[in-house]
């Protein structure tokens, strides 16, 4: 199994934290970001949405985040953090359409736009980012994990911008249950950290 | 199971067009959303996001139309429209996200624009429809259906927004596989529409 990475990507960092977590071996292919190649001919040929991540298992490759999630832990049979209990995995789809949609437009856009320079209206992506953490700290004030007693890929898929909020000019410390929630993933056995998480 | 609706919301559509597929029963109950209802107490402490769809199956809540979609499949083991095998739902998965994502900022955000006269930056939310329209044709030059060679719950997440692109100002007459599988859709047996879709 291959991934086709960026370091500084959030949403390739959920790939390798979820295989760090579960001890799938993963091949890192590191894309020459900078350079554009994940928007060249044979890039896009493989993914046309010349996004990174981008993952390869044999001949099989799938794109986004969250579906390499799923990929994986359905694949390996890792139904405590893929439940297969419809309400269970319903809720899990929740928070993985929040990290796809929620956060993508709050703390990684904020974060796009103050390290990667991308140019969108940063004070409405640090206002949801600030809904964001809110939305998470009020569900975290009651819950232990996202869903259930344990870890899902759902705290995978939010986890990593939300640890990263910061470098969008977002402060997390006033979230005190979001902060509670962050340290028990790093405290997770396997945890492997990225550039900007300490 | 009941949902809580907009006529005019594609996300709600979503709902109602997979249960009138399937033939799910669905009570209705219409948000008054110009009266702000969304947004009240009382929603807010069954969806903190303060969005529709809201769906309730007996004590049971979820907000999100495409964890709506997974939860009714799951749970009523339409396999067909919500595949076991990993990669098949894996690929699913992958355009539930890009029906989160792309065209929650696509085609969606347009039409937000100028059918409910939300303030965004409109030009760039044509520019991206375009780049779903485009994305999907071309995907849909080789494959009938998004996954595999049936409807799933990925054709029904992506299907309304695209259908509705012209609210938002842009055609999607040019993109003829885009065109033809929105007409295999409207052809699938049960089908419903609603207003802005022919």
């Amino acid at each position: 199994m291959k991934l086709y990475d960026l370091e500084l990507s959030g949403n390739c960092f959920k790939v390798r934290l979820f295989c760090a977590l579960t001890q799938l071996p993963l091949e890192i292919y590191e894309v020459d970001y900078m350079g554009g190649e994940h928007k060249s001919d044979y890039f896009l040929g493989m993914n046309p949405l010349g996004q990174i991540p981008l993952f390869e298992d044999g001949d099989f490759l799938l794109r986004d985040s969250q579906a390499i999630l799923v990929y994986l832990a359905q694949k390996h049979v890792l139904h405590d953090w893929w439940p297969q209990d419809a309400a269970a995995q319903a809720q899990v789809m929740q928070w993985l359409s929040f990290a796809a949609n929620e956060i993508a437009r709050g703390p990684n856009d904020a974060r796009l736009h103050d390290l990667f320079g991308v140019e969108l209206n940063v004070g409405l992506a640090r206002e949801r980012a600030e809904f964001c953490a809110a939305i998470l700290d009020e569900h975290l004030s009651n819950n232990k994990w996202l869903v259930g007693s344990g870890p899902t890929i759902a705290d995978i898929a939010c986890y990593p911008y939300m640890a990263l909020m910061h470098q969008g000019g977002v402060n997390a410390a006033p979230y005190l249950n979001l902060m509670r929630w962050m340290g028990d993933i790093r405290s997770l056995d396997g945890f492997v950290s990225m550039p900007g998480i300490e």
